[in-house]
Order: structure tokens, then C-alpha cells, then sequence
């Protein structure tokens, strides 16, 4: 799977990254139980801090997207791929909703927003 | 207008402000040229940092959403209700992509999605 991390986004380096890294899972280019390369050598890959790589590595694994095991290193979760519990859809409204208050701002209706979803789902 | 700050929110202050005020505009509780409180008020009101929300209104005001004049304060954009520019269009996708990423490894349809996206707007 291709990384890529862009310097000058405002989107801080272990955000881009744990994005990618979702973005993985959901295109089913990482499959549950697949093994991540250690944090040194995924920093020296995309010539980042390891603290930058571990940093990721800890919110995807508070989101249980990947299971970091002391000894062996950093796999995607088994249950990466799952049904959202009902916090995980709290916390998704949570997040969608200051988007959405922007996006009505600047008058686009909820088809348009809809249609943005479609066009992101899309992208890979 | 009432504002919010959550302490244990995980969304940094000066975010949750910024939000508050997106939304106020949103459902049309803030108006265009609507005066805002100068910043040492506001922080006064919701016991704040001065600098804190003087980082709120640096963030609107590049996006548009609010003017701040040096001597009579911050009001509120005389275009911040408007027709998306395609940068700004871009700019949503963008963010919206690692939610509808996450929502894809949580399983949502497109239609739940779509369903989230119509609760978020009418919790006012």
C-alpha cells in the first residue's frame, strides 16, 4: 500500500498517516490480521519521527483499527472491519456535524453534500 | 447565541468555539455584519484563554466566516452565508474523506451516512 504524506497540509503528519491507514482497511487494501511495519522502519520509509509513526499507531489503536502487540509489532485488528456500535455513531454524527454546518453555510444542499460522499467514496 | 466549551472534549477549544459560531451562522442565529463579543469578553464569559479564542477568530477569519477590524472588533462575514467556490468545495471533500473512510470500516451504507448527515442537521 502507497503512503504519502503531504508536508504542507494543514492536517497534522500522524493524521494524514492514520487516515491512509484507515482508508487501507476500508479499499481492503489491508485485510484484518496483515502485519504493519515497525514504527522505525515505517518513520525511515517516509522519512518521519518514530514518536510521529507511534503517535498514529495509538489513535488507530484507540479506534480499534489496529491491535499493537508489545513483542510482534503492530497488525491490523480482526475486527477492523465491523458493525459501528452505537458510540462509534455518536462519534462519527460528532464529526460529520461541523462539516455539515459549513457546508450549509456555503448553501450546498444535503443532495450536493451527498453527491460529495459519492465522489469521496470514489476516490481511491 | 449560547456557546459551549466541553473540557473533556478530545476537539481542542478554540475548535469547539470556531464550530459553535459555524453553526451559529448555519441556522441563521448569527448574522452577516452581526457584531461578535471582542475577545477578552468572550474568554471572560466561558472562562477561556483571551488567546484561545483569539485562535477561534484567526481560523474564521480565514475562512471566511467572520471580518475582524483593528479598532471595531470581529462581525460577522458579510458573505459568510455563499455559493461554495470550488476550492472550498475541495476543501469539504477532503475533509469529509477519512470519516466516510471510517464510516465505510464500520460498515455504514452510503444511506446511513446519508441518514447521519440529516440527523446532524436538525440537532440544534
Amino acid at each position: 500500500m502507497y503512503i504519502e504524506i503531504d508536508d504542507s497540509s494543514q492536517i497534522p503528519i500522524y493524521l494524514q498517516l492514520a487516515n491512509q491507514i484507515i482508508k487501507g482497511i476500508a479499499h481492503q487494501e489491508l485485510l484484518p490480521y496483515e502485519a504493519l511495519p515497525s514504527g522505525r522502519t515505517l518513520a525511515g520509509d517516509l522519512g518521519i519521527n518514530m514518536h510521529t509513526v507511534n503517535k498514529a499507531y495509538h489513535y488507530l489503536e484507540d479506534r480499534r483499527f489496529i491491535q499493537v502487540q508489545p513483542k510482534s509489532g503492530a497488525i491490523i485488528h480482526p475486527d477492523a472491519v465491523r458493525t459501528a456500535t452505537p458510540k462509534e455513531l455518536e462519534t462519527l454524527k460528532e464529526r460529520l456535524a461541523p462539516i455539515i454546518d459549513e457546508a450549509r453555510c456555503l448553501q450546498l444542499s444535503t443532495d450536493t453534500i451527498y453527491q460529495l460522499i459519492k465522489e469521496s467514496e470514489s476516490n481511491d
